[in-house]
């Protein structure tokens, strides 16, 4: 008798999402619900907003990735699962069965409850965000050009992680290339400060690659201020915990993110601002659930949680996948370990830092390794093809063709 | 003793206006004045829409075109202007003075007073309309795939010009290429229609390539109604003249354009809604004002307007800044006769008719050739080697790869 295949549900078309359902393949009934109908590669959204890549070139149809397996997809959110029943209700109304439920619904901004980010501070987190990003410093630019007086404009972005640094280094360099070239004196009055509470910047990497990325982004006219805790953001300034205050137009929140807040309508025990998981990466009394990426709130060997990046979204994917088989064929289940494959950030051009374990380097090595990691994991002939033109352009030519300001009719 | 450069305002950063910017040159202090800050690629727009091309392919920086002339550019809208001291007010209360205005505003869609287009019809003007369309094209085809039963997606382009045929078969190609592999149950629901008011589609073109088109476009699928004239649209359905209804989840507009209407708040004289002009391509009764492109009321040698397209604001644009220098150097003025070097229609995959003058052709050389033709005029290197990977792409692997939804959060 031919075995049935397990249906298997799987929230979140991300990288941890599209993981698991290639991880997956043909051995089960596949449905990714995901509320945009692409996959956005978020490693690569801060060049959108500094106008290195078109916005379709960080998108990846979510069919056109299941098309090889099979999957079945539906533009969606959940609003609600049905634990008896194994059911997942969507918000079409749509109920669909499930054998094992893959939650992988990733995170959004963190505020950390401060007063001002949500109304006034743009985040990083869509393809929309970025084009936000994009439209508002191209505006201001706009805006500065017609004054020949000493108006500046301040862009500040909080956070000196990977993502805020990779912001502030593109960021410096859109407006000491092209939009120097574009008009010389606005782009003069414009300055790019990044804000990081702690003492020094990427504070995952060691203290000496920390050192190098400050002042690689210092030479690239980045106002860089650690130890600078940020109390509330305002529409033109921030306030600093320290009573300071500073301008800001234009303020980026790249300072932290938080789990996907729809996983409070899936009833299910979370930990922190994610789900509660066993080393095995079933949700702690579910043993059909499974905690995949971003949302999910397995821990490393020293007890703490582990990074929110792809790495450990794809890694987990691919085990959650197979764990459902093993526990389809009755197999014992294995215990979840993150293999660290290193940590990485681009600066600006032939700047980047790389640390691998007990490896480090920067400059130009490090920044021929990210641009060959990031086309590598770039899903889609197209995508990658249209990245390298994109890439190759700004390289050759020191411009940024996609100066558009499209938010607007 | 050196003669000062003329200041010369372009209102119009399009096909006309950058023509007049490039063509004058270095011989004029050129300020040019757009709502947007990129040229939009208008004859490709329809390729945006149907997730051929990327969004930002389809712009080029105004910016960036103005580089290599020292052009200025401001962006905002006209709101006034004031001829007695020669200076035109923009939104945003600055006052350029000019010595020559150059008018290139353009032209919107034209609904012809047919009650329900503003509110439930999608132009094909801007980047963000076709973005529209492509997100709802895409979001229907997503709630299709929820239901496997017969609810039908009844897609109507209006209007039988070269921009709704295109559309429409770019469309057709869409449901029965990429959306057929994404989903076939739902792609087999859409139907592609095409209406047109009169006797043919193409009317400008020979009634045999009329009829090729027409038979090329029922072999893609498409559903060709001629002798159809709108008489409302409604929110899911099409009322004809003849009392007949249709349905219409999605209507497309490409019934027609006419000129900008922000000219109305210039005070300068109208023909319909095109500027009234000297065959010189003066303004009527205003020898420093200048008409250009879609929104130039000039008249060929039978008395009729021109025809709203590309190539005649460029030659407009070329010949506008000739006239400009002649009058600075007080030599006479010439009259603006168009070269009308064809006109061309794409349908689809190796489908296109070419009318040059005598010479007809369809089919292969006129798709090869249509392909040529664009990417020549297709402005920037970037976008010229962007759009060559998409459509290779497309070719190659029958694909589309921009399917994303891209018009909210």
């Amino acid at each position: 008798m031919k075995r049935h295949k397990p249906r298997v549900v799987i929230l979140g078309g991300g990288f941890g999402g599209l993981a698991t359902a290639k991880a997956l393949g043909d051995n089960a009934d596949i449905t990714v619900v995901d509320r945009h109908n692409y996959q956005t590669f978020l490693p690569l959204l801060y060049q959108v907003s500094t106008a290195g890549l078109a916005a379709d070139h960080v998108a990846y149809p979510i069919r056109g990735a299941l098309r090889s397996i099979n999957g079945k997809f539906r533009m969606g959110s959940p609003i609600s699962v049905d634990h008896k029943n194994k059911t997942v209700k969507l918000d079409s109304s749509e109920v669909l069965p499930f054998d094992h439920l893959v939650i992988a619904v990733g995170s959004v901004t963190a505020d950390f409850g401060t007063p001002g980010v949500n109304e006034f501070a743009l985040g990083m987190k869509s393809v929309h965000e970025a084009l936000t990003i994009r439209a508002e410093v191209m505006r201001r630019f706009e805006d500065l050009c017609r004054f020949e007086d000493d108006t500046k404009l301040s862009i500040v972005v909080v956070g000196g992680g990977p993502t805020g640094v990779e912001m502030a280094g593109a960021l410096a360099e859109l407006v000491r290339g092209p939009l120097m070239n574009d008009q010389k004196h606005a782009a003069l009055h414009i300055e790019v400060s990044l804000i990081e509470a702690g003492p020094r910047l990427l504070p995952s990497f060691s203290p000496k690659l920390s050192e190098k990325t400050k002042s690689a982004l210092e030479k690239l006219g980045v106002k860089v201020l650690v130890n600078h805790a940020v109390e509330s953001v305002m529409r033109d300034e921030i306030a600093l915990k320290s009573g300071e205050k500073i301008p800001a137009e234009i303020t980026i929140w790249a300072a932290g993110v938080k789990g996907e807040p729809v996983i409070s309508k899936l009833s299910l025990p979370l930990d922190g601002n994610r789900l509660s998981v066993y080393p095995t990466l079933a949700v702690t009394n579910y043993p059909n659930i499974w905690g995949v990426g971003d949302i999910c709130g397995s821990k490393a060997s020293d007890g703490r949680f582990l990074p929110m990046v792809a790495p450990v979204a794809m890694q987990q994917g691919k085990f959650v996948a197979a764990q459902i088989l093993r526990r389809e064929k009755g197999e014992e289940l294995k215990d979840f370990k993150y293999r660290d494959k290193g940590s990485m950030a681009t600066i600006g051009r032939h700047k980047a830092v790389v640390e691998v374990k007990n490896i480090r380097f920067s400059g130009y090595p490090a920044w021929a390794t990210w641009l060959f990691l990031h086309l590598f994991y770039l899903m889609g002939g197209r995508n990658r093809i249209g990245t390298i033109v994109d890439w190759c352009w700004n390289y050759f030519t020191f411009d940024r063709g996609n100066r558009h300001i499209m938010d607007s009719v």
